[in-house]
C-alpha cells in the first residue's frame, strides 16, 4: 500500500500501522536521519515534536486557531505533556501519529496521542489551555468546539455534573 | 554573581535561581536562539533536552554509565517522561536544572527535575530502566547505587516492605 | 495535484514546485511547526537537515551505503557544506528538495541541492569523502558509481585529463 | 583552568582551546548529548546552530540589534552560510566559537567563524544583510558600526576604492 503522508488518513489506512481504538485524527510520516541519537534510535525527545506537529494540524482543523496573524486567534498554551515509550523507532520507519481529545473543561482540554508502527510504539498526552490573544485571561471553549469534542472525539465534559 | 555553567553548583549558587527543596545535583545553562519557536519563547519540547543533558551528567557522576564504548556500561532506557510548565522561558535567560532520584526498584528508578529562573519555571520526571548492554535482560541496581540514592538523593526504596 | 511525500518524484511532479534544471533525485516534504524560529519562518539551519535527509536516501539509492550495521558500508564524511538563501519558507508549505552529484574525484564527490516551492527558495552543496569503515583510509569510488554519476547525474570527472 | 562558558573570553582564555589568529569575539560551550547523531559525533548541522548562537550575541554587542520588540531593530537576514569540517566533535567536549567580520558593503557584511578544541575543528562564514524592520528596503550600516568593524575586527571595506 502506498502511504499518504502529512494527510488525515482513513480508518482503513490507519489499520495498516496496527492502530487500534477510536482516533478521529491521524497522519503518517517517516523517521529522518537527524531524529536519531547516538544510540541509533529515535531520541525520546523527538516524539514530542511529532505529537506537536499533529496537534498543530488538529487545532487548525478543529477550528481553534489558524496559526496566522489573525488577531482573533487565541493563545494556546501547553500546560503539561507526557510520553510513555513502548518500543524504539529506527531510521526510515514509516509511522502514524493519532490524536483525540479525551476531556475538556471551560477553558482547557486534554489530548491523547498514539504512535503506531507495526503496533503501538508510544503514547502521550497534553493539556492545552486557551487564553485571549494577549494572554490576559482564559478564553472559554465555544459550544461548537465542545460539541465536536464530544461527537467526533468521544470526549468527556469534565465540568458536567455526574 | 558570576554564574558557573555546565558545572554542578553549590546550594548557595542554586539559591541564586530561586531554587527550593533538596536537590543533590544542579547545573546552569543559558537559553539559545535556536531553542525559541515562532511564539518567541522556548519551545516546550526543548525542556526535555535540558532535562536529558543533566540526566546524562548525573548518571555518569552516580556511576551508572560513563557513556563510553566500555562494554560493561548498561543500556539505560527511558520508559516515560513528563513535564509541567509553570512560566515561559525567553531568549538569553540563565536557568538552573535540578535533578534527584525519588524512588527505585530492583532494575529501575524515577527521577524528578526542576527548572529554575527567578523561581520555578517547570518540573519534570523520568523513569529509567537499566538493561544489560545487549538489552537481553534487566540489570539489578548495585547496592552502592541504592545506598547513594537513599543517602544523597533522599530516595525511597519502592520494593521495601512498609 | 496530490503531493507524494518522502518518495522520489517524476519530472512532471517536480515541475509542480517550479523546479528547473536537470535533477535526477527529488523528494517532497512539508514545513513543520518545530522548524520555525522566533522570526516565524524556517530557521536557516534547518535547511541543512532537509538536504541531509535527501542525501541519506540518495546515497542509499546510488548504492554507496545502506546505513545498516553491514560491516562493508563505507564511512561517509561530510567535508563541507553551504547554503544560499533566496526566499524564506513558512509554516505548512510543501517543498521539494532536489539533489545531484556535479563532480567526483577518486575518493570524494560534490553534491548540489535545490529547495523549491513556487520556484527556487535555496541552493546548497556538500562535499562527501568516502572512507573505509574503520576510518583508516580513503576508499576509492567504484567504477559503477562513477558511471552512474556521469550517466544519471551528468557529473564531471574532476580527475580526468582535459 | 576553569572554563567560563557563555561569556566573551580573553585572548589568554582563547589560547586554552588552541585558538589562533585575530578574533575579537569568542565564547565557550560544551557538547550536549542531543547534539550527537547516530555516528556518535556531533552532527554537522549542529555547528551552524553554534555559529548562530555566537552571531546573535555578537550582533547585540556590536549594537546592530538588541533582539527585543524595539521597533527600530533592523531585520537581519542571513543570505548564505557555509562550514568546513576539519575534525569531529564528541560528547562532553568543551569548545570555543570565535567570530569576526572580515568585510562589509553598504548594507551587508561577511562574518567568519572558527570552532576550536585542541586546535581547529571547523570554520564557517555567513553573509548578513541588514533590512528595515518591515523588510521593505535595505538599511545602510552606520558609520560607527563600519568603524568598529575596521578597528576591532580588522574588516575590509569592500566598497572602498583600491
Amino acid at each position: 500500500m502506498d502511504i499518504r503522508y502529512h494527510t488525515p488518513l482513513t480508518t482503513d489506512e490507519m489499520k495498516h500501522f496496527g492502530c487500534e481504538g477510536h482516533w478521529p485524527y491521524a497522519m503518517a510520516d517517516k523517521v529522518h536521519f537527524h531524529e536519531l541519537d547516538s544510540l541509533n534510535h529515535v531520541n525520546n525527545v523527538v516524539y514530542f515534536s511529532w505529537f506537536e506537529t499533529l496537534r498543530v494540524r488538529y487545532l487548525q482543523d478543529w477550528g481553534l486557531s489558524d496559526y496566522s496573524n489573525n488577531p482573533d486567534n487565541p493563545r494556546l498554551v501547553v500546560k503539561s505533556v507526557s510520553a510513555d515509550y513502548k518500543r524504539e523507532m529506527y531510521m526510515g520507519e514509516d509511522y502514524l501519529v493519532t490524536a483525540r481529545t479525551t476531556s475538556f473543561r471551560n477553558t482547557s482540554f486534554t489530548m491523547e496521542f498514539g504512535l503506531w508502527c507495526d503496533g503501538l510504539r508510544a503514547t502521550g498526552d497534553a493539556i492545552v489551555v486557551v487564553l485571549e490573544p494577549d494572554g490576559s485571561a482564559k478564553r472559554p471553549l465555544s459550544t461548537a468546539l465542545k460539541q465536536r469534542f464530544i461527537a467526533v472525539d468521544g470526549a468527556h465534559d469534565a465540568n458536567a455534573p455526574v
